[in-house]
């Protein structure tokens, strides 16, 4: 049985969509147990009308929540009855929860992670490692997306590293192929932070570096792994969400432009609606945190019950297969 | 009479769009004299297909072609008889000769705009500033897209100074709102170069600074300009393109799936395509270098006729509203 931390309360459509999904991955997912840290009261009521195995769920009480108000570190440190403060300390003190799904305050989740959980021994800096759909239905991580704005570069060869064993962990992926993210794919390209880690990357016999690659280029199916400081990783991964959201937008205004418009939407709109599920972060898992003693895993503050269950499985899925080990293990080689 | 050399050789389908280009902008502006740089007897025989006022438009013969596989520097320095070289050589020696427009490689215009023409006294880093459509209907600008991939925060504050006059001069935009591209709006965010810069901006009284701007938001029509360190700004303006053109690509597929999808498309491709030539930069200008004594426009090097004319009269009206003076005014004060 594989024990998860589920902060009930933070993000928009909480506690709702937390505790749906904590439901929904309770069915999919016969060995999970999970942990619905929150206020007892309501989630008592509103688990009233699921249905679940009551042997696998427990609740832990917690009425207080961290919201994006409040300083990170301090709310960690004082607001000992919120969400997030108590799901951080089981990790903290109960072995046998091994993973945390929240969807509340980035800073919050960073300060619990260093203080509560600690870094896998030899990690510099853990580090985001979000997933995007790519064009040909695959995916692709960015890593770092923004846990580390200034890096040097033996950061981002970490996050190389734990990338592609996350991929290969996670997901299943055979020999990730890894990208730096610059200004141009030739070697010689970038800034000094990317010329000095360039030859580190080509270096690795652990990971499979392909180079560097165009910004333009992320969800076109050719990576699997692009590697950032965290700050240029923020940019590529809300540029690229961003942009993806306007245009379908734009898309969905044409669609309604007039009766002969709204005709042919009637007859595309089927397949127009994958392009937009595709799009869909709520369809894939949320950012993990990677070099930290146990799974974290974030989830978008705006997701709904179907991005919980995912993120839930997501923290499932890595320490079923002991990626936390495996990064500790590669960093002592 | 506002003379520009067209750097009529460079780009993927030049000298072809370039000739058209520069023909279009005579028809369209009748105080705009034009200077053909490239092979004269190839140029000679293109133009015998067009119909344009011969009083305004001269070849300098220029037989040789910088490509993407020479070294920038060297290349400016040694092909002597390329069709960048001798443009550049024009705008030095050539007191009329006022801007210059070219599809070519981005490092060698870099070369000889330092070069050759020089920057303006007290600039520090010329930036390239290029302008993207917003999902409204406007236009954004970001700057610096890629000239200078390590930059200080003085290098950042200039960005905006000179972006910010470029869009009053070259577009007529009142008052533009300047950001500063960060992983949050709030003033404390960001990494080292951010949280040295945004007091910096904040403190300028000749720009009009409204704070940070996230990634997701550049085509949102809430912001003019965007300043980035080079390296950050170029990941911002490719993934926003890119992402753009890949999310049209998966539009089309979706409506060429099946019969029916065809007939929906025949309804709807009219506002669709709407809004693929809203995202299209072949209807915008190229990205302009700030900074240096004379106007010099870079085209996309996949430019087509519609891009050449656009870049041609981006270049005319900087000059013809004195841009470059009015910024070696402002950096005099």
């Amino acid at each position: 049985m594989i024990k998860i931390v589920v902060d009930a309360f933070g993000g928009d459509n909480s506690p709702v969509v937390n505790v749906k999904g904590a439901v929904q991955a309770l069915a999919h997912i016969k060995d999970l147990a999970i942990v619905l840290v929150g206020d007892q009261p309501v989630l008592e009521q509103l688990l009233k009308d699921e249905q679940y195995d009551s042997s696998r769920l427990e609740i832990v009480h917690a009425p207080d929540v961290i919201t994006c108000h409040d300083k990170p570190t301090e709310a960690i440190k004082n607001k000992k009855d919120s969400s997030m403060s108590r799901a951080f300390e089981l990790l903290h003190s109960d072995e046998s929860c091994r993973g945390l799904v929240t969807l509340g305050s980035s800073g919050a989740l960073l300060a619990g992670a260093v203080l509560r959980v600690g870094r896998i021994k030899g990690v510099k800096r853990p580090a985001f490692c979000p997933l995007l759909p790519t064009v040909n239905g695959g995916i692709v991580c960015v890593c770092d997306s923004g846990a580390n704005t200034d890096c040097d570069p033996i950061h981002l060869q970490q996050f190389a590293l734990m990338g592609s064993l996350y991929l290969q962990k996670a997901y299943g992926v055979q020999n990730p192929r890894v990208a730096l993210a610059n200004v141009g794919v030739e070697a010689e390209k970038g800034d000094n932070l990317r010329k000095e880690t360039y030859p580190l990357l080509a270096a690795m016999p652990q990971i499979n570096f392909v180079g560097n690659m165009e910004s333009r280029d992320l969800i076109s199916g050719d990576y699997d792994l692009v590697v950032c400081d965290g700050f240029s990783g923020n940019v590529l991964l809300k540029s690229t969400e961003g942009t993806a959201m306007e245009v379908m937008k734009l898309i969905k205004k044409a669609m309604m432009k007039n009766l002969g418009t709204k005709l042919g939407a009637l007859l595309i709109k089927k397949e127009v609606y994958k392009v937009k599920d595709m799009m869909d972060y709520n369809n894939y898992g949320g950012a993990v945190l990677l070099g930290t003693n146990k799974t974290i895993v974030k989830g978008h503050g705006s997701s709904k019950a179907t991005a919980v269950f995912h993120c839930i499985e997501q923290a499932y899925n890595m320490e079923k297969n002991n990626l936390c080990q495996a990064i500790a293990e590669e960093l002592r080689k």
